[in-house]
């Protein structure tokens, strides 16, 4: 018998920001010793809190089902193989991926599609979260199937200096574009200027940033990269170019609305424009992932794409890092190391 | 010399719904008697006041430049050539069809690309103005292009009893959709659902409009065809079915707005089911318009599209037509016949 924590949404939450108090540390007792067919035992080393989960805290249906209340919440994360049992298809020090309980240690179907098996000694752990990982591939289908950035183009990023902000950037800046990053601090813009080279940066906390965002795009808006919403964007829609086309990842500043927010309406903006918005999820281009990670991971070898990290330790802090998200305090892919 | 009257702009209307003060009739001389080369005389036979031109009555750059004040207006219509002096492409009799100023009688140099003869011995008139002109364009090329309409899948329809609309109704319709339109009147809902064969049709002046609209489609709406926008829009957005696309056409509910309109922020119902809502015009296609046209007049001749018109009589009526687009009355293309 092992203990082991795990964390558990205690309740939904329909409507507001998380608190610590909406999840609850348990310990439970596993047996490891009498593994069935297929079962291996893995302890959790790496998690990834992620802005999408917000929403599966909520009793409403989404494009994923809302976790279950008592049950250990699950997502992005890579665990180590620490029994094997009679598993086909893993080994003891294996490294695995994908949705996995917040638990520091559990029993788990090999089978399951739901992870796959990663080669370490091909780059740090922390990058198959990040920029070989579901977030690389969120920028580079979004951008290859939605943003289509040509030379020349100017492209706006919201959350630039976020975990998804800052690839797409940076794959804008390799495809010859103009590139303005709009975040929330100095701190994160000297980042995006200083170090990924992008042409400008805008911070939307600034009074003028209306005014600063139009300075920085003398020539209009051809691809937005959509992360945030609201008041961020509301700056950006008067500024769109004709045939603007706009991939809409997300909109972190709407997830914990009490309501629905009112905003300009715009609609006409598209309309003059002839401009695209569309919505879409990673899982949409999964028959393209091999393709994807193939060019990530070259571009991600030659140093063309840094990938920066908040790490933060341990696992009592995975709720606090989840909190953090809201706040925008990560630069790059926050993630929370166990061991 | 000729007398002949002409309807100018009298001031730009930036906001707020135009009237009949903004617009002035004046009675100009015109000489026919010597034509410079290429020049003909031509005389207005039908005008086709369109929402769109709300737009050019503001000093505010869009997709075309604004009218000049003083200046005749000018929209699509068509004409008859009373003399064709040495016109190479133009004979007496014939009818051409495009850009066209609200005057009677007018020269006009043959070589310009804004007009384009039209065989009158192949349907109506009227037509030429509707299904087999601008307006069915604009139903063939946004369904074809963003809409997509697939066999069994749900298509509501904004303004759907509008010029545009009823096309794109019918068009779903043969495409073998489920099609639900929105009008304004229970006599549209009534012409949609007996005379075009719609599965459903909602009046947004219900006060159970948000219910009706609900019910009429239990599996959804995979394509929702976008004329009006604000509140009749509000109702429709949570309702879309992943991977929805959104033709958006107009948004005539602003066009006439003394401020930007506030309402709920719609990216998350995009982001929530990976749909499109993508701007465009007819002449973004013009490309395709040979494929099209021939595809609508077969439609037409065989009786599976029916073109409805509101037709309104005499040079003084343009204008008073041209602001009832507003409040909806027409059913189907608006137009103004002049002889």
């Amino acid at each position: 018998m092992v203990l082991s924590k795990q964390i558990v949404l205690k309740n939904y939450i329909e409507s507001g920001t998380p608190t610590l108090e909406d999840f609850e540390e348990k310990t439970v007792k596993i047996s490891t010793e009498e593994l069935q067919a297929e079962e291996i035992v893995v302890r959790l080393e790496i998690v990834s809190p992620d802005p999408y989960m917000r929403g599966r805290m909520t009793s409403r249906k989404s494009y994923i089902p809302p976790f279950e209340i008592g049950k250990p919440i699950s997502g992005y994360g890579i665990g180590k193989v620490t029994k094997a049992g009679s598993s086909s298809k893993y080994a003891v020090g294996d490294y695995i991926m994908g949705q996995l309980p917040w638990q520091e240690e559990f029993i788990y179907n090999s089978n399951s599609p739901y992870v796959n098996k990663i080669d370490s000694t091909l780059a740090p752990l922390e990058s198959f979260l990040s920029v070989l990982g579901m977030v690389g591939l969120t920028a580079y289908h979004g951008l290859k199937e939605i943003g289509e950035p040509k030379q020349g183009e100017t492209v706006v990023v919201s959350g630039a200096a976020g975990a998804v902000g800052q690839l797409v950037v940076q794959i804008c800046k390799i495809k010859g574009c103009k590139v303005v990053g709009i975040a929330g601090s100095d701190d994160k813009i000297k980042y995006l200027v200083e170090e990924l080279g992008l042409d400008a940066g805008v911070n939307y906390n600034s009074p003028t940033y209306k005014l600063d965002l139009g300075k920085a795009v003398p020539n209009g808006i051809d691809v937005y990269w959509e992360n945030v919403g609201g008041v961020v964007s509301d700056a950006v829609w008067p500024l769109l170019n004709k045939f603007a086309r706009i991939p809409l990842c997300g909109v972190i500043s709407q997830y914990n609305n009490t309501e629905m927010e009112v905003g300009p309406r715009i609609e006409g903006y598209l309309l003059k424009t002839s401009s695209k918005l569309q919505g879409f999820i990673v899982s949409n281009y999964i028959s393209k992932n091999g393709e994807a990670l193939k060019q990530l991971a070259e571009w991600y070898k030659s140093g063309q794409i840094k990938d920066r990290h908040t790490v933060d330790n341990g696992f009592s802090q995975i709720v606090p890092s989840f909190l953090a998200l809201f706040k925008g305090t990560n630069t790059g892919k926050m993630m929370v190391k166990l061991t």
